[in-house]
């Protein structure tokens, strides 16, 4: 897809022979992928995933609703780690995303607790007392303050979280914590994920080497087993806790802020950054426009980028991957909602499952986003075909090229406004039966 | 459903049976209803369509895109017919949204054309020159201005119309037309609909007895064949253009714009009302305010209502019809916010397919919806039963009572906020494979 970074890869070597297998079987059949496959957009590129300075990692099996499977990620930082977040825009947050918008404002952590199973969303007092008793508990092990202390859960909400399971595991987790462990982390997060998410990146601040690490979850917005999103940005470069905070709302913008899977919200998205300063001889950055940061904003964007997409590849029931580029519009910000109309649509997203050009509503998705728009300018593309122009059908255009290109498991839709110079780009998957079958097909 | 008006029936004689064993083959083995099938939420008063005096209606095989059935309605008006009408919102509307828009200021009709099988949208010059020829044909055939005539059109989009193919039978239609054919009429006008759509309704205005009939088409809001939703409305009472126009804008707020299938919206909704004033004895009101129109806007609301909650039973793969209600919002437009984010929302559609209820979800929809909302004060119930109190699961609900009351082909869904006084009312349905399978497995 256009945009990927190809410097930044993906590590989930546990997978990779079954992704192979999903992608040969998935394509060549044409069958449901069962939510339990890997999806077959799964990128196949699987890196090493390198220690930052000052992290240290640990995951467990604490029970919280799983067997057999790690359920609970324990992050150690260095005294001095900087932090920053941005979290769901829900009304009703979860109380995880409440505790750390309380204790972000001193800037400082000392660790990241997550949990998978168990949201701690719409649990009311139970999920306020949840949050401090692990607080409490992982502040006690680790030797801090509970309000360097950073939670994100996810699973099924509506259910008091046991917090008491956390204690018999936490001072194992803080012995057991080590470098570089990325790879079981990103797994011990997964819900109704198919595949860990991970990446990395290294820049330049001054002349010292930093690294970025990145991992992240998320399958629907908030599903059965609850696929909110949660992801984790970890660098050794020693920013301040305010510049930290400016990067990261910059950097969500075009990556995270521009993905739909359904358009629904969870109530515990959360995307946390940790800064260690550990990297040798990295100078002290105090602002977000330093131009020291130049090219550690790059790899950073490349980061939240990769992930993000990696968000959009593991969509429920997902079979294609769908980039939507709007241009033409008359700001960025009217192309960003055109282009969510679009990808939020149903009746686009099924047409694309159904390898249909469907270029009709399209025109239908950007006429209901209710911004500047003009029947007699519009013209549309998939896979680089123009199939609409100023207003009506392409004569030109070639029925079966098209519908070789929709065939493919990757889709890149572009729409002309001629209105403005407003450009935007979102990522989004197609609406299968599977993702019926996921959401509907059971019993809770 | 709550509100929906016992007095007030449909009519559908021939699909009647055909209803009948979908009801008992659908809700006896729970199997996918095909799209060809009646929906089994279709309703099963069947009640007669009196006349309306002044209006005279004829349909016939033009040959537009279907074969073997009626695909064109000519609709006649008695000189002094008052028009009103309300359209889709859509950036991007259709080339007869156009036309009627402009022709609506005259505020006189004379006929109705309606034609299924293509919706002249996104059709460039071809559209506007279409609509035009259409107009001029039925003018000469009619005998009157081209202005008076009123167009809708719905079908495919993107493909020219060729409008040519009314002049054949344009002077046999203006022949035939006949009082009271409203059931013929309904059906010619059908796409993707599983069911025609009738309502009638009668009032007093004064001494005078009017009547009101309405018919309907619509499923998804756009879709293979083009479920646009169309709405015609008939009365014999005698009402300026200026005050049908109130009439029907405040008529819709609360029956047409509170339903939705899937959020999607046509680029050809339209929804007309025609007053012929042809009632004995009706005194002509000049102004919505007018009291002895107190009746009137009951019957007309009942008759809106009715038909727009047919386009709920008829929504694409609808295996349930859903009423959701918003009370202790905001005001009334927070309330229609919240109530249209749990509606489209496709969590909680499929939960609902999946006959989940899956309260939880309906949290995240309140939470994504942006208005003031308080996860604390929050309470739901499904089917009159509370599963969810302030902020957290009732600890006293019976989930087995619950899920006998999800198995039902009608749900009722209840939330309150606990912010204030405002209350809101939408309908929809669930979504299903079904729905997937309309608009996803076929190639156009």
């Amino acid at each position: 897809m256009a945009g990927l970074v190809p410097a930044i890869h993906v590590f989930y070597a546990d997978y990779k022979q079954d992704v192979d297998a999903r992608h040969k079987a998935g394509h060549d059949a044409g069958e449901n992928v069962m939510s339990s496959a890997v999806s077959p957009l799964a990128p196949t590129n699987v890196p090493d995933m390198p220690e930052i300075a000052g992290v240290r990692l640990a995951t467990a099996e604490a029970g919280i609703r799983y067997k057999n499977r790690t359920d609970v990620l324990l992050v150690l930082f260095e005294p001095g780690t900087t932090v920053a977040g941005v979290f769901t825009k829900s009304k009703c947050p979860s109380a995880p995303v409440e505790w750390c918008r309380a204790n972000l404002k001193s800037g400082k952590a000392r660790a990241l607790v997550v949990n998978s199973g168990n949201a701690n969303a719409f649990t009311g007092k139970n999920g306020r007392a949840s949050t401090k008793l692990t607080a409490d508990t992982t502040a006690k092990a680790v030797g801090c303050k509970a309000g360097e202390i950073f939670l994100a859960s996810t699973g099924v909400i509506g259910e008091p979280l046991d917090a008491s399971k956390f204690a018999p595991v936490m001072a194992s987790l803080n012995e057991r914590a080590q470098a570089g462990d990325f790879a079981a982390a990103a797994k011990a997060i997964m819900t109704t994920d198919t595949f860990p998410k991970v990446a990395t990146a290294t820049a330049k601040i001054g002349k010292a080497k930093v690294t970025i690490n990145g991992i992240a979850k998320g399958a629907g917005m908030i599903a059965p087993d609850m696929a909110t999103m949660l992801s984790f940005i970890f660098t050794d470069a020693a920013i301040s806790a305010p510049a930290l905070q400016a990067l990261l709302k910059d950097g969500v913008t075009d990556t995270f802020n521009a993905v739909t899977i359904d358009g629904d919200t969870s109530t515990s998205d959360t995307l946390m950054m940790f800064a260690t300063g550990k990297a040798k001889d990295c100078p002290k950055i105090a602002r977000a426009s330093d131009p020291h940061l130049k090219a550690f904003k790059k790899a950073l964007q490349a980061v939240l980028a990769d992930l993000s997409e990696q968000v959009a590849r593991d969509g429920e029931g997902a079979r294609k991957l769908v980039e939507i580029v709007v241009e033409g519009a008359a700001s960025k910000a009217s192309a960003r909602k055109i282009a969510m109309s679009i990808a939020n649509s149903p009746l686009v997203k099924t047409a694309i499952a159904g390898e249909d050009a469907n270029w009709g509503r399209v025109v239908m998705a950007v006429g209901k986003a209710g911004e500047p728009a003009d029947r007699d300018k519009l013209s549309i593309w998939f896979a680089g075909i123009r199939v609409a122009h100023k207003g009506m059908r392409d004569p030109s255009y070639d029925e079966a090229k098209v519908s070789a290109e929709m065939k493919k498991p990757e889709i890149f839709l572009k729409v002309a406004l001629g209105m403005g110079k407003g450009r935007d780009r979102v990522l989004t998957c197609d609406l299968t039966k599977e993702y019926i079958a996921i959401n509907g097909d059971y019993r809770s």
